[in-house]
């Protein structure tokens, strides 16, 4: 619903959720959406017409709008809008950098969102998506939508299509999700590298026999299916490697009674899903457990799915 | 449920309908069972122990048990079985062997539901899905169950996975089908071996993309989902260089209406699925002309899914 444009100073506060893309046997086109953790964005119009990113100490990301994923995907919403119009973007990124949960997807992500708010809501959650996607384009080279859709529309997001953009919101039953970020760098565009450009073709069969398990057991909330189809023959193999501890993790996670679960995007994080909140605590246990062992520094959440996707709560 | 064994001589009357596997971005995996064509079988309980396979005039079928297709499946039952029995089987063919839509799967899925029953019914589905898997083996080499499995269940199977067997029942909004079987012959064997035994990450994504889509279409009973997904850019490309008419086929009904198809199994037939009655009957006349204009023999279909799998009549 298209409102009036806000007076220049009025500012929003958004909170952008962690997501996790593939969800293991749907690489590139399936995605979630987190309640923890949140990033907090602050953004305001400004007089002057431009972008403004305020340094942040803790991560100096580039504050130049054309590298910087929130600038980069209010410059795809202000070529849109094509009036004349500034923003002051500043953030308390709580989702680190180089996790695998979607962190640059949250600031692109939250950034397009409060700039809608602001200009009085003139533009589609689908429109959000396209413009979010220029940052994740910054980030990692590739207009990707596996973290920016369930990040703007909340839930599991299927992506059919990226041309044209073809989202499908996805529902599903309660679950919790245990996700455990240990803190090593794995680069997105490294990740990538790494993949073969071919798979065997039994391989691709397996994989979209579980990916088609997967969104059968999701909408008709069956947790066996699910549990059952959580299975990646072909990314996991490859990525896996770059993760010490995640066959450790996946094994006793699953023997602690979780669904099943995998890499979170392209890596480091792990996340597992489990049907019941003691089972989820009892997958923590067993994540802190492996990394202590290994001397990795860790951090863990026990969350469940976000339904909202990136929401305005100050304005 | 089991019940008693019927007396030898008892004999019973199968309906096992026509499948179109693939579904056309869910090779190997997904599966629909059609209201018609259907193969007419009997079978009736001997005094003798064996496998006695009436010979049939029309397509000279072997009759060797281990050679048939009917035969290889009730080989599987009876070594299961254990207990010594006999079962004479007749075909009424109705499904044209070659034709891609399941006639093996048919006389196979016919023949151990007709077994099952005159011995009490003591197997599962999945146990029927498991001996007439041999059937389709002796077929065309492989052991899959995309024609099989929605033969025996009935309505839209998805087999997320053959070792071990998973058989996973969609629902679907109502659907007309339209079927064309132009009279040429594509022979499973071959229309495997022209598969490139790896494909490109990129296209296996794409696919992965839109059967998720599809299946979440036929949940959700979305028919423009349904349509936008029926995109197959991995097998379809290839096979369907084998079916003179195929392109001409497929644009023209999309333009008439349909919300799109394939080939169905290997082919040569091809499938469209409809919204509405008028318009899979117009996609027929579509098919009609096309096959008129090449001067190619040809039979077509107006049918719906069927829910009810192969289902004895008499008995």
């Amino acid at each position: 619903m298209a409102n009036d444009i806000k007076s220049p100073g009025s500012s929003v506060q958004v909170l952008a959720p962690a997501t996790v893309a593939n969800l293991v046997c749907g690489f590139d086109v399936l995605g979630m959406a987190l309640q923890q953790p949140q990033d907090v964005m602050t953004v305001r119009l400004t007089e002057k017409p431009g972008i403004f990113i305020q340094k942040d100490d803790v991560y100096n990301l580039p504050v130049e709008p054309e590298k910087n994923v929130a600038g980069a995907s209010l410059l795809a919403l202000m070529e849109e809008w094509k009036a004349p119009v500034g923003f002051e973007v500043s953030i308390d990124k709580r989702i680190k950098p180089g996790s695998g949960l979607g962190s640059s997807a949250a600031s692109s992500a939250g950034a397009v969102v409060a700039a809608n708010h602001l200009l009085g809501s003139p533009f589609t959650k689908e429109d959000l998506v396209r413009f979010a996607m220029n940052g994740e384009k910054v980030a990692s080279g590739v207009k990707h939508a596996d973290n920016i859709a369930p990040c703007i529309y909340g839930g599991i997001t299927l992506i059919r299509s990226i041309f044209p953009l073809d989202i499908v919101q996805l529902t599903a039953p309660p679950m919790y999700v245990t996700v455990v970020h240990p803190q090593i760098e794995v680069r997105t565009s490294d990740a990538r590298q790494i993949l073969r450009k071919e798979v065997q073709l039994k391989a691709a069969i397996k994989q979209w026999g579980n990916i088609a398990g997967l969104v059968t057991g999701f909408l008709k909330n069956d947790y066996d299916l699910i549990g059952r189809s959580l299975e990646d023959v072909i990314i996991e193999p490859v990525r896996s490697i770059l993760i010490p501890g995640f066959d450790d993790v996946k094994k006793r996670s699953k023997d602690a009674g979780a669904l099943g679960g995998g890499i979170s995007g392209s890596g480091p994080s792990i996340f597992m899903l489990s049907k019941e909140e003691y089972v989820a605590k009892g997958v923590e246990d067993v994540m802190i457990d492996v990394y202590t062992r290994l001397g990795i520094e860790f951090k863990t959440y026990v969350t469940m799915i976000n339904y909202e996707g990136a929401k305005c709560i100050i304005s």
